[in-house]
């Protein structure tokens, strides 16, 4: 029987930076060998009394009439499956589709993803594993606020905020030079969110050059885990972007730097209901260290929501087997695109005309971010618009608006514009400067 | 904006045990007034750009046509409503409808239910407000070995196993008696599981008073937050046993007894891979406590998971709006009493000719447990079947079987006996007593 010793020595030997960076409740957790272990074991046998599943007694679900009959598109076994628990490491066959989806030619070893309850979930079990009192958790700024919920509320971790922008320009050695303050040989979770939310930027190749070339650098003094949020991954709205995860090039190269990469099916298969989200580790599948991490992973899985929404496995997996669907998605891809190039243009137009906004470099993802002129808060203009220009945004502190392209149809952006510049400037000549 | 000590003063105030039962992590949750919030506030809106997800530009989902195909018997606003986020509560109507569901003619005032991504999440959700290091939660065993890592590994606490049984017989004061042996004041957080995993056992009425009473009187010396985990909740075989989950006669009582229910539709409508379960408080809607504690839950929800499956919750929907679905989950109900019957008639008949199991009483749930001779290890026998008999079942310690009548055909019931029994005797006869 494995104990948390075993997978802790396991990983001192294969991957020695996890193991320093391991939370305290990354370093207890262990999957016990209880029902699920004992379920699959029985799997094959002819009387089969593991599971506390209501079946036909053949191993398919006997569903309610009324269920089976929202799901009639499924074919039989696929209902089953989609009304059955999911193995806690999620289903075999999305695990190998979604491992071969994401992979770019070329790429370094990669574990067969873990799949979890949505993208904020791997997130959450990333900081279970790497977070927690003491430890703290870079990320760029403005960033996501439910990462203070993710990394520092749950775990006790300090979430320490490095701006990611000066001047309107966003920086790639914002992090690296954040770690040189840090004590040399204190583990960090370094969190990097490319396309970002809520600034819509994706560093240019030789921006990511210098950010890769950074980290490395900094790794010689600190052992990081550096945690891709991909959860914007594929919506790259520029040829000259590169369009893949920098995980990639940060797997496999410096045991001293691990990343990690954290997907979904939320926004490339608009499916934000549906929580489906994968936790990818930098070891190949035969790894000894990546048999330890999925130990701990399904531990915590386990602990936290049961198995992963199988229904929502079933729907995205019946997508992943289609021929059609690189098409599919490059033309929900597509649109975005055009609602991103009327953003671009209409933002273009109004700062030709007023100093009102300002926007930020924005080039894949959802959202665009607007700085405010001096002496205007955020969440002040966000009440103002909507209670007189009709208009809804997102307030980001300091100094920002986050305008979010991707469900505003393209024939409104331009008047979302002129909505959101009329009421900066009615406040602006409201405030006493 | 509200601050935790906003929400602190409304539970000191209007529900002291909650206040004084929380833990740390408990004391610090609160929802951020951030994007939900904003969003949330901008749902009228005519240019409404707060939201990351994917729509038409008029507030449908933009669904790839191989998803939309897979949901094609939803129509077009609930499959939008499946592929787009549920507020972080869960939607409006499932709540309301879950609300009807569960609650019994002449019910005590009860919240709105807040839905969650599965049971399991529900139960790990209120270990995170009421467990952690210093605090003791009581679990009658033997229990779901889930609970260690829910209550224990997870948030720190320490799992208490009472057991459950003496001599083959249900113990409805073990839970009280085993309070009083803790210092009085100390808030415990108790664990009822009826019924029961892996017991398969519910109370009769005068258990259940006993123990009703006995919880009371126990309050007297210790703030009680009573876990009511009704996983079960419906499956219940025989006409005398009290179906209704002890939660509706433990609710508005008391100020010192706090019960919560966690249910799910998981067993109930067999949607065990859709992952929709729910936490009920025992205030009315508009009782103060109630926006306090939900605030709190939402918080921990977003932190975890993000918002719970939309997917699952609509397909459960359109179950609970259907006029027949009391009949479906009855006829369900009715295969499994099938089921039960024989087993218990098989159990009845091997054990007027052996000794070599002997069944716990069981009446109601998924399982029943059966004791094994003496000397004789559950793993080893678990094994022994695995390997001899081609049997699966669940091994118990200290020296229990699982055996899960809910997924093994009603014909196939009697051999499963036969088979369970045949290897304990043949590995009793291998080894030395």
């Amino acid at each position: 029987m494995t104990s948390p010793a075993d997978l802790l020595s396991v990983l001192e030997e294969h991957a020695p930076t996890v193991h320093r960076a391991l939370s305290d409740l990354g370093r207890r957790a262990v999957y016990p060998p209880d029902i699920p272990v004992q379920a699959a074991e029985a799997k094959a046998t002819r009387y089969n009394a593991t599971i506390g599943q209501i079946t036909d007694g053949r191993g398919m679900v006997a569903a309610l009439p009324s269920v089976a009959a929202t799901l009639a598109a499924l074919a039989p076994a696929d209902r089953s499956r989609a009304l059955l628990y999911s193995p806690i490491e999620g289903l075999p066959e999305l695990r190998e589709r979604w491992h071969h989806w994401q992979r770019p030619a070329g790429a370094p070893p990669s574990s067969l993803p873990v799949v979890t309850a949505g993208l904020t979930h791997a997130l959450s079990l990333v900081a279970d594993l790497f977070a927690g009192p003491g430890r703290r958790v870079l990320v760029p700024a403005p960033f996501w606020g439910n990462y203070r919920q993710i990394f520092g509320l749950r775990t006790g971790a300090e979430v320490v905020a490095v701006p990611a922008y000066r001047d309107r320009q966003w920086q790639p050695l914002a992090i690296a030079e954040k770690l040189k303050e840090l004590p040399a040989e204190e583990p960090v979770l370094v969190v990097l969110n490319l396309p970002s939310n809520p600034g819509g930027y994706t560093p240019n190749a030789e921006e990511r050059a210098a950010l890769v070339r950074s980290l490395f650098d900094a790794a010689r003094r600190q052992p990081l885990v550096v945690l891709c949020d991909d959860a914007y991954s594929g919506l790259v709205y520029e040829p000259e972007i590169p369009v893949e995860s920098v995980f990639w090039e940060l797997a496999g190269r410096d045991p001293r730097l691990v990343p990690l990469r954290v997907s979904g099916s939320t926004k490339e298969f608009v499916m934000f209901g549906a929580r489906v989200g994968f936790v990818t580790l930098p070891f190949a599948p035969d790894h000894p260290a990546t048999a330890a991490l999925e130990n701990k992973l399904k531990c915590l899985i386990r602990a936290g929501v049961g198995s992963p929404v199988a229904l929502s496995q079933v729907v995205l997996l019946e997508s992943l087997r289609r021929d059609g669907v690189r098409e599919e998605v490059a033309a929900s891809v597509a649109q975005l695109r055009e609602r991103y190039r009327a953003l671009h243009a209409a933002l273009r137009a109004v700062e030709a005309e007023t100093d009102a906004v300002r926007a930020l470099p924005f080039n894949s993802g959802a959202f665009a971010l607007v700085e405010l002129p001096a002496g205007l808060d955020p969440e002040r203009v966000r009440r103002h618009l909507l209670l007189t220009e009709d208009t809804g945004v997102i307030s980001v502190q300091p100094n920002y608006l986050r305008l979010a392209f991707c469900s505003v149809a393209t024939a409104d952006i331009p008047e979302l514009v002129r909505h959101v510049v009329r009421g900066v400037e009615s406040l602006r000549a409201a405030v006493p400067a």
